[in-house]
């Protein structure tokens, strides 16, 4: 069994050569190159291939579902930041900032079908991990669809952004784990466990996102505060904070979500404090890391096996246990 | 056997079943059904459906290449219409003119991987097929890129012209029949000249497309000669003209490229037929539909089995015999 930085390192080595694109046309390949070498924690390809590891070697097929689900993450990222207008990501230029909107639709593109590409490598069970790829890959779809649509809403429910954050980010981590396992001849019941993990892990993760972009420690993150708060982003604090506040509360909020004002952050944080949206974002936080941990010692395997993924969980969680 | 337009209509009516999407959300699939809805000649999975007839009766397996072929060029067609800035696309709103940018580039990746969804259903040669489509979806990719580059150009080659064309258009005809081909259990040769037969088909279908946009018969188009003159498109006549000017047309021809002409059309379809670029371009058309019903006629199977196939040729490339 491997540490997390270990099979970073080790999968890296291995993306490069598996899923090397040809020289031309260039104008296609080198900005997906360049996209790929920006980088990432490759999260979702490490947990695929630990979660073969609980049950075999890693296999082949483990390292191609990886790579597949590497691909099809950039694929995503380069549309999105499309639909976001962003200009940078992790401090570059985003894809289409740097080659345009034609670059960033097709070699978007692109990434998917090399995606499948590795899928189609797989010698055991491909009819199951597609199964599991595509049902997925829709999700993130229709998340990413749920997620524009809340731009232009004012009544999304609690309910409504956790289903949104679960299939924008949650499912695919939850995926990558279970095609690792069944890459690594899990049987179903074993699988499952092993995407609700995921799935919870996700959920818990992207709720802390919401909690530290607003509340940070800005030199541990490397960005400002806020940067949710200034673009009106319904995150989970936003949608408490509207939901717990009083009518005054209520429309001192909605005058900083419509005006320009120099202290909206400041302005915006101690309302989540004082309705509690703040301490009501880290419990759920936790009651959702506690349900991905408690669903990961629910898997079948001897304990021992599992610390890698505890490991990480703990690590991304922000866990001290 | 069956008649192209019966298979039309069997297609039709399981592709509306096979390709049901979800109704939720709505902001997602409402658009993506306005486009299949939009139709078109179904010319890719048709002949996927009837290579398969030529060894088989059609199986689920051909259904469901026929409907991949069918969501994957829709999907290309979607984005393809964004880079192009199409406002129409067969009479109807493009999709992004329709519903915008967004929805453009999510709906086309929906179906993307709806594509491959009914691939997963595939049970026999899974890989084979999965191999095929991959890689003309890589090389549509390819081509389209390479078609964009061409707009940035002034040496583009007649050669470089048809491997474009290839790439963007033929190859995808081509794995049709191929892909329908493996599911009816062809072998290789039969296969692989099926493909020859499709692509060589594609090729000659694009350069009669290039040839009727300048000199087909108005009433019979239901549009303007010229639209490609009009936006300066490099096709197959513009090329053999520039190959074939003297220094004085070239100096013409350049001319009208640059500047607004009331008579723009007709004095660059004059010189389409003084340099013989007409002529060549309809000499190229038969060079390639020579070729491709020669590759059909290679097909190991009894002559009269291959009577739909060759009467769509006949159909779609104008051909008298």
């Amino acid at each position: 069994m491997q540490s997390f930085s270990n099979l970073v390192t080790t999968f890296e080595n291995r993306f490069s050569t598996l899923s090397s694109f040809p020289l031309q046309p260039a104008t296609l390949y080198d900005p997906c190159n360049y996209f790929l070498g920006i980088g990432g924690k490759r999260v979702r390809p490490v947990v695929c291939l630990m979660a073969c590891e609980l049950f075999a070697d890693i296999t082949d097929d483990a390292w191609r579902a990886a790579a597949a689900v590497e691909l099809f993450h950039n694929f995503t990222l380069v549309h999105d930041d499309i639909m976001d207008k962003a200009p940078l990501r992790r401090g570059q230029q985003t894809l289409h900032q740097k080659y345009g909107l034609t670059s960033g639709i097709l070699c978007g593109d692109v990434m998917c079908i090399y995606a499948y590409d590795q899928l189609a490598h797989i010698k055991k069970a491909l009819p199951q991990v597609m199964q599991v790829f595509n049902k997925t890959a829709i999700e993130v779809c229709e998340g990413q669809q749920i997620d524009m649509d809340f731009e232009l809403r004012n009544d999304v429910s609690i309910e409504e952004y956790l289903q949104m954050i679960t299939l924008k980010t949650s499912v695919l981590l939850a995926a990558s784990l279970k095609m690792g396992a069944i890459t690594g001849g899990a049987l179903g019941d074993n699988a499952n466990k092993l995407y609700e993990f995921g799935k919870n892990m996700g959920i818990a993760f992207q709720l802390q996102d919401d909690y530290l972009d607003a509340f940070g420690d800005t030199d541990k993150l490397g960005k400002q505060n806020g940067g949710d708060i200034l673009a009106n982003k319904k995150t989970y604090l936003l949608l408490k904070a509207k939901e717990h506040a009083t009518p005054e509360q209520k429309q001192l909020m909605e005058n900083l979500l419509m005006q320009d004002d120099a202290h909206k952050v400041a302005k915006m944080l101690a309302l989540f404090v004082t309705t509690g949206a703040d301490e009501a974002c880290r419990t759920a936080t936790k009651y959702y890391s506690d349900l991905a941990f408690s669903c990961l010692e629910e898997v079948a395997v001897p304990s021992a096996r599992k610390a890698p993924l505890r490991e990480l969980a703990t690590y991304l969680l922000h866990r001290d246990k």
